[in-house]
């Protein structure tokens, strides 16, 4: 079995740890995701390994309690603002610490792609995109248009990331809940996307 | 007839100069909204003379050239970004700056008014909230729940205002137009309004 030699240890005892962070359909949802990212970053180019990884663990700190993310936040003296913020957003752009915290990971390029899985930036990179977009669209998946998700990334990481981005944002309006700004920011850099033929 | 003491001109003067920069259509626009700006100066306790002074101007900006905004934006050291937006955001952020030079307004609270009715403004004056909702409502607007918005003007500026700022990024994300973050905070800030019974 594989050995994650920047998290001295193997993939089985890394598995154990991730199932003793989150119940077991979110871990389902992890190596769904851990998956399609692989094939993703086959098909455009990226680095496989850090896609698999990343995917693997973006959300390893989903199901952390709001006092949790605080202590990670005062920690890391984070901008306090975030604290108004609810678990959707803080398992990305906190919860990413929790993972170097735990398993000692310090690869940048990963770690900056799980803070960014949830709300985008308005410049990702490939593999930022790639989580971005596995995330949305793993076989797991099946709400509406995921379909049309899945269409737009089998051509484009660009239009596949505009697509989840703006269909977030009307489902948060349809439920008339605030949006996070870097949200919007991704939303106005990549929404061009969409409209190339 | 009225006289405008801090423009120095009668109301006929006033009105002669506004229909010199905006078609016949808009000048009936801004007729209308300085009526409803009134109205809901009279219902909300704000400075109605105010009221309908800013709805009056609200659009006196509107048919600028986009070298005009540029201009302006130069000349009043205001943030270049500015320039990658439409007419649509620039004759508020920026069009208000031409009313202070055409008519010498410098009445403050009026200017903001004008300076947000498109955007609205993370933490908004009842002005501010006449001229964007009187914007929205004014007799001659017809669009699909325009009653619900003057339903909702009748008893709250804050319910209005978080409504036309839901429905304005909906209709923007329909057509994948680029949302001016401004906006994004005022419907963080008031969305919570419109989840009250």
């Amino acid at each position: 079995m594989e050995y994650y030699k920047e998290l001295k240890m193997s993939r089985e005892e890394l598995l154990v740890k991730i199932q003793s962070m989150v119940k077991a359909s979110r871990f389902q949802h992890m190596l769904a995701v851990e998956k399609v990212a692989g094939e993703l970053a086959e098909r455009f180019s990226a680095d496989i390994y850090q896609a698999r990884l990343a995917g693997l663990l973006h959300d390893y700190a989903k199901e952390l309690s709001f006092m949790e993310f605080e202590g990670l936040i005062d920690r890391h003296h984070l901008d306090e603002s975030l604290k108004s913020w609810g678990n959707e957003i803080l398992h990305g752009k906190v919860g990413y610490l929790k993972i170097q915290e735990d398993l000692g990971l310090e690869n940048q390029e990963i770690l900056q792609a799980i803070e960014r899985h949830t709300t985008g930036h308005a410049e990702m990179t490939v593999l930022d995109k790639i989580v971005y977009v596995a995330d949305y669209i793993e076989k797991g998946r099946n709400f509406p248009q995921v379909d049309k998700a899945r269409e737009l990334a089998a051509v484009s990481l660009d239009k596949a990331l505009a697509f989840k981005t703006m269909r977030t944002m009307e489902y948060l309006i349809a439920k008339k809940e605030p949006i996070y700004p870097q949200t919007l920011e991704t939303y106005n850099t990549y929404i061009k996307f969409l409209k190339e033929k």
